[in-house]
């Protein structure tokens, strides 16, 4: 089959890296709405092949590595795909995309998230083992067609990936709490220090507690507040719920109550018995 | 010189295996008040003799690698130190320490807060290269004898560390924002998931992000409680702080101000230009 990748960043170009390694996959198509990403994709050799949208239509498998606003659009203005194609988009929110999907081509649609990232984007930050031995979400699968869940199946097992199903309003409260919060906190965290009088002097002693604390604060601001609006109010719960527990250690602190702090530490220990 | 460690866990455990290396270092003895850590680390060979703290303080070199309040108290109890012998502490605050040193031992005290840890603690987790390539804060060096403060000059340079001299109040600050506040944020994070109806369900999707961000909850809840109540006052300022920035991106999510979110988001992202 051929397969057309939608958006060359970090996500689509690992992912076209994969897909020219699988036997099942003949060609490997691209399309960006940056030119400029879209060449660079061509020069590192993530994709075989830059062409426009009405070419990814004709693919088999067309991967949607876009924002998620953007998966909403992409998906309305296929109007000419393949009976059997299979659209997998990778968006980091699901329920509003599953929501929009044209009933006509709800088949050929599979809802993903892919549990991994880095800090950085762009065609240069793609790199071949990003999906290895990760989670992938495959969400409300029942509504896709037999066909198209096989060939997502087949995909995300060929690169390594653990597939766990979930419903997309299920996923999107679960996502707030392990990944949107985190990267709320970590740009609050990173603005904090920034807001202080001297910031070079209190990051001169940064060590890695405090660098992994805030690399989530190097992501990309314009694909982060949409990811935010999709998941306002999952988001905001979170943030709420997150409030509360800090609420709870500066009030131990400002009553100098110690033994109370130690043990709500100790109980934040055993997170990673589960972990 | 003969050097004595107390406290064998991560930081002094790790400090004595590079004593051993030092050409100036003739002998590496150490202490321990839990008797079950003391023989760990004679058995790991981090020392090469488990002595009282009489012994200790007939040592040329003292490394007090304990938490703050155990450094307070020791400081007081050492009353045969030899006149030309060198204290060095690594607590991670530092003014209520430089406060408590007895004026009969104030030139014989170096006060250093290596930037350096891991969430692992005890002897096992001692490991040698914690101290390479990172930043170690000396306080208050003006107090501290020439002999003394050439003896530690020597030490950090030997085992690669780059020195900061800063004073004991300032450090306290800078500290709780680099790394007190960034271990209650780590917490208070594992502690909302936890909070949740189905924490296991969330914690399946934890990717990279969420790892990094809760590494930090895995830290001795008994060190931590010590250090937070040495530091209250700094670290409710910096709590206070965070609360106010992660107020903004809750408001503008409310609103659904998507602009200024981002333009918030890309304030943040400037932190690594400095970082």
């Amino acid at each position: 089959m051929v397969a057309g990748v939608v958006g060359l960043g970090l996500m689509g170009g690992s992912l076209a890296l994969e897909l020219k390694e699988l036997d099942f996959v003949k060609k490997v198509v691209g399309y960006d709405k940056n030119e400029k990403h879209k060449k660079e994709a061509l020069e590192l050799k993530l994709i075989e092949e830059a062409v426009d949208l009405d070419t990814i239509q004709k693919c088999d498998l067309i991967i949607l590595a876009i924002p998620v606003e953007g998966i909403i659009e992409t998906l309305k203005s296929f109007k000419n795909i393949k009976s059997d194609s299979t659209i997998i988009d990778l968006g980091s929110t699901k329920e509003k995309i599953v929501k929009s999907v044209p009933e006509k081509i709800r088949k050929n649609f599979v809802a993903a998230h892919p549990m991994t990232g880095t800090e950085k984007f762009g065609p240069k930050a793609a790199f071949k083992g990003l999906y290895k031995d990760k989670i992938v979400v495959v969400c409300d699968i029942e509504k896709s067609g037999e066909h198209q869940k096989n060939v997502a199946i087949r995909l995300f097992e060929s690169i390594g990936m653990q597939i766990v199903y979930m419903e997309a309003a299920e996923h999107d409260r679960h996502a707030a709490y392990i990944s949107h919060l985190p990267h709320a906190i970590s740009y609050a965290l990173a603005n904090s220090v920034l807001g202080q009088e001297d910031p070079k002097s209190i990051l001169i002693l940064a060590a890695g507690g405090f660098k992994d604390m805030s690399r989530l604060a190097k992501s990309s601001p314009k694909m982060w507040s949409d990811i935010f609006k999709q998941n306002r109010e999952n988001l905001l719960d979170s943030i709420d719920s997150f409030k509360k527990e800090l609420k709870i250690a500066e009030n131990l602190l400002k009553e100098e109550n110690w033994e109370e702090l130690r043990k709500w530490m100790e109980k934040a220990t055993t997170l990673h018995d589960i972990l």
